[in-house]
């Protein structure tokens, strides 16, 4: 499985990087997802540790929170820093 | 077909994004691609209006020129600047 190609993994990815935790419906409202496609893609995020998935109850209802780990972050850097490169458009740190 | 879908494709965009024109052969060395895949990528492209091939003579050898159309340029750049944008990291122009 391809990470990167898929434009809806390197959003979500994206909208990570950025925030560390991020609700489920946040994510879903964000990138404007369905339920199904969204839980899909955290899926395969999850299984090769770009993501993980951290199920609480808040106010009596059950939330999922989801946070990018070291390797997702490192990934998606390394991603985004090597199209800026190729574009010639410099690096994020 | 979905043009972002493919790490591929947005790599050649990003090169051709810096750059303008590429020569085939370099765009082939540079992203590590063999002919085949190359081309077939590039067709993509083609057909969405993002780059035009060129053919030229070039001391006797018939070469690929890639350029990237304006509409390639503009869809590249949207697709960066969303991506940092989600990621809190700013745009390019």
């Amino acid at each position: 499985m391809k990470i990167f190609n898929s434009e809806i993994r390197v959003k979500i990815l994206a909208t990570l990087y950025g925030r560390e935790f991020c609700e489920f419906s946040y994510l879903k409202e964000k990138l404007n997802l369905t339920d199904g496609n969204l839980e899909h893609h955290l899926k395969i995020l999850e299984k090769v540790n770009y993501i993980e998935i951290i199920k609480i109850i808040h106010k009596g209802k059950l939330k999922s929170i989801i946070k990018i780990t070291d390797k997702g972050k490192e990934s998606f850097r390394n991603y985004i820093n090597e199209l800026l490169r190729l574009s010639k458009e410099g690096v994020i740190k």
